[in-house]
């Protein structure tokens, strides 16, 4: 799905259905890191003002579902904290080569592939919660977060090819991919949204 | 006005004439800017979800003006390119407190002040670019742009207080903008939005 080399295993979901509350905590500061991540970009790359314009569409984005998931722990009464992250993101941003144009496209494809994952996980999110009506305002959520989670993957592998030709592109692709797919399953000991 | 204890003076709109382009130029680094000292504000204060949220809105309309920035520049054929900032947002910066919750006062106090220089300075193009039709296009922006400033302005003054009683706020916004008033006498040799 989307570039991803492995599916998401059972044994996520099963931790899900047992820290719930601290999972949609992790989304929350996802989703702020993610609009983090779309903003450095701008700050690294700003003269090139079609891809910019096109990130800052994205930061606010990321920010209404940052809003949207810190209205979701308000209705629950679930409070709002700092959380250590997982090593997920770090991990996959250590791969980035350091030399340009390779670090712009590492950068965009990282990115993409972090979308691609939330997108997979959210869509599995959306079928397990609306089965036999667990959760179904969660269910509805994760569904309508889904679509936007493939946009921004698509938009990102298109950023990475204004660095580099397509062909490159793909190859490098499949290459994060794969480290990305051994860094989801090594897993983490934290319950995460991308644990 | 705003807090501001000084007034611009004529030689800084006399700069703006001669280099008008590269201080369009900087007004958009300067939005963007903008958007990243909420951000980073959001990250450093994020269990505190009403000034998140409020935060979050802040970013999105900086980016939103960027983007108009960028547009506006589009429309005369300005190239838009990197630019060495002014010394202004710097210097502000250093005169915050290292230590909290000091230095959450001061880092909202410093982007009051910022949002109530932009603000004067917008009414002031404004006016100058209206006078004898000299700049009807820019005029009206800097118009539409100068009431988010005001009340971004107060927004980050109300920020301030929820981290210090009003007293001690206000008595540390009459400092800052002493040395912001300071700074902006000295001056800086390139021409640029808070030059």
């Amino acid at each position: 799905m989307l570039g991803l080399r492995t599916d998401t295993s059972a044994r996520w979901l099963a931790t899900v259905d047992r820290h719930l509350d601290e999972v949609l905590i992790d989304h929350a500061h996802c989703e702020k890191k993610a609009a983090g991540v779309a903003l450095n970009l701008i700050f690294s790359y700003v003269e090139r003002t079609d891809l910019v314009r096109a990130l800052a569409e994205i930061v606010s984005e990321e920010l209404e579902h940052f809003r949207q998931v810190l209205d979701l722990l308000e209705r629950r009464g679930v409070r709002f904290r700092r959380l250590p992250p997982s090593n997920y993101g770090r991990q996959l941003h250590e791969l980035a080569r350091k030399l340009e144009p390779g670090r712009a496209v590492d950068r965009c494809l990282i990115a993409a592939l972090i979308e691609a994952r939330s997108c997979e996980r959210f869509a599995l999110l959306r079928d397990h919660l609306r089965d036999g009506g667990r959760d179904a305002e969660l269910a509805n959520f994760y569904g309508s977060l889904f679509e936007s989670e493939a946009r921004h993957y698509s938009t990102y592998v298109r950023f990475a090819e204004e660095f580099a030709d397509s062909e490159v592109v793909r190859g490098r692709l499949a290459e994060l991919a794969a480290a990305e797919a051994e860094i989801i399953a090594r897993g983490d000991a934290l319950p995460r949204m991308h644990s």
